[in-house]
């Protein structure tokens, strides 16, 4: 599950993708591990494009590629039956794979078989660690905030990383805590949430945060949405394991509907909030929230200053758009949290 | 997973056990089942009696019994090593042994050795289905009544069985739905929905109750608690998938505090409705709370007259002890229900 296993750099696999949201696994390498992206394997039709060089796994290979990373997370989180002569290439060219998707690498025959022929490894990020505890509820020293969003893909692993290294230019004590696949890739470690038994939820968000010294903060990617239809068991087991001290609500501003379910409108951001605080209360009764995190790219810029400007005022809170006005506006407030 | 692969009659083994809700797997199955109930096998030092003739395995066997039952589920669902001398007993007297812990019995080497020398078999009932999809939030037909808890060992599986025999009993078309261990060997299938990924939770759920005739009503085994420190995520990925027409709060008239989390008090009742209706509104706007099922075993009679009446007027919906008045006047408004 450590991306030591994880031999670099790599060649990003985008599959036949047209929605960017689905490519956010290699988006969020490209961002964030810039070093270790050296190219991008597209199939016909595939209209995302993360600006590396367009590769075969030879030719990445050629240019010093160790791995192939999939870069894309469909819904379901399965591989899809058009990737596989792919797949199987990178294995010949010399390639380990390596997936965050649910269902094992190694449970296709194909690709079971051109790894064990190739030498390669199939390297299964998606898989929690044994053992996960049963969760005690009980407090543990040090500080958490925890990302929580009116839906998935909504920015809430960007606002995480991002305020992690603010707190860290401040100066700060802290760690990114990862719960998906792709924060894993970034962080070298973590644990899936959405793939741990749910009996085991809000345990493993217990030991993924343990206990640290009382003015170190753990800034902790979060999953889903309470209001999604599918996700939002996953979101509240993370949200009652973690603990959080703070939290931060992601939002989309284009975004009007839960992503991929057109039937389900997002609730008002207040109301949100309000839920997020009453079910965080079962484990911690102070929890707050410090700030609101809006990606405003579907907004036009004179738009985009209004829309934050009403939000900061019908919640009182600092609002802001990570990757236009960054985070340290969301952090203000960190030092009055009691 | 069907007790079809279940040989009866049983010999329920209790362990070593103090607690009677540590015992509810057998008790449910005494209660629900008693003609498959032959025998108990208890280790020294353990209280809780379930009303049988105490048997060795070899007695059992003699007696007639073909499987001894886990009928303990204590916190985290792992085979104590202090009962592994009595099951491979029991596999040795031509006993198949059936658990619906976590780790699977053939986990356990001795158990796993045991089994194959005896050509007995190993049941665990608390692996879910493969291949459980995500959920669509899409409504389909057919009315759904869901029991939710104030905590866990509430009465919800007692409750939703009663409820079941009395809408069969007024000649409705309606199912039990079974989401544990108990209700599953009771019903002979379900889905144990808290050894599902949870990812997938909303997702089984949803084929847990699939679509059905309009007049038809499954009647649904709750699971967990929304104010649980530890299962909350369970209980809101079943009560998303499940999306309920009517819902039944579960409430043990004597607990304060969630059962083995002393640090956790349980909300009003009030407070706790208002939440899983908040909850259900996910993927079921209609939701509604057709009455309140109360254990009322702690209290002396005066008081739980008293106590039921309190509960009536602050909520204005039927409440009843389903062991002492029965779930008639919990069914009152069902038709009511738009």
């Amino acid at each position: 599950m450590s991306v030591t296993r994880i031999k670099g750099p790599y060649l990003l696999f985008l599959g036949a993708v047209r929605n960017p949201l689905d490519a956010k696994t290699g988006r969020g390498l490209k961002d964030w591990r810039p070093e270790l992206c050296l190219a991008q394997s597209r199939l016909p039709g595939c209209t995302v494009d993360l600006g590396l060089p367009d590769m075969t796994p030879a030719q990445a290979y050629a240019a010093g590629a160790r791995s192939l990373v999939i870069g894309v997370a469909p819904l379901g989180g399965d591989v899809s039956p058009d990737w596989v002569d792919t797949l199987v290439e990178a294995l010949e060219a010399g390639l380990d794979l390596v997936s965050g998707m649910h269902n094992r690498l190694g449970n296709v025959e194909e690709l079971r078989q051109a790894a064990e022929q190739n030498g390669r490894t199939l390297v299964d990020i998606r898989v929690p660690p044994a053992g996960i505890p049963l969760a005690t509820g009980k407090r543990r020293s040090g500080r958490r905030m925890l990302m929580v969003g009116t839906d998935c893909c909504v920015g809430k692993k960007y606002s995480a990383l991002a305020l992690h290294r603010a707190l860290e230019q401040q100066g700060a004590s802290t760690t990114f805590r990862a719960t998906g696949q792709t924060g894993i890739l970034i962080a070298g470690e973590g644990i899936p949430m959405d793939a741990v038994v749910s009996d085991f939820l809000a345990g493993a968000a217990e030991i993924l945060s343990p206990a640290n010294r009382s003015d170190h903060w753990d800034v902790i990617e979060g999953q889903g949405s309470l209001f999604h239809p599918a996700y939002a068991a996953v979101t509240l087991g993370l949200l009652h394991g973690s603990q959080p001290d703070a939290l931060v609500l992601c939002h989309d501003a284009g975004r009007e509907y839960i992503d991929d379910y057109p039937g389900f409108p997002i609730p008002p951001l207040d109301y949100c909030m309000q839920q997020y605080l009453e079910a965080a209360r079962v484990t911690n009764r102070e929890t707050r929230f410090i700030g609101i995190s809006v990606n405003t790219s579907g907004l036009r810029p004179v738009e985009r200053v209004a829309y934050l400007e009403q939000v900061r005022t019908t919640t009182g809170l600092p609002c802001a758009d990570p990757i236009i006005d960054g985070v340290d506006s969301l952090l203000a407030n960190l030092e009055h949290l009691t």
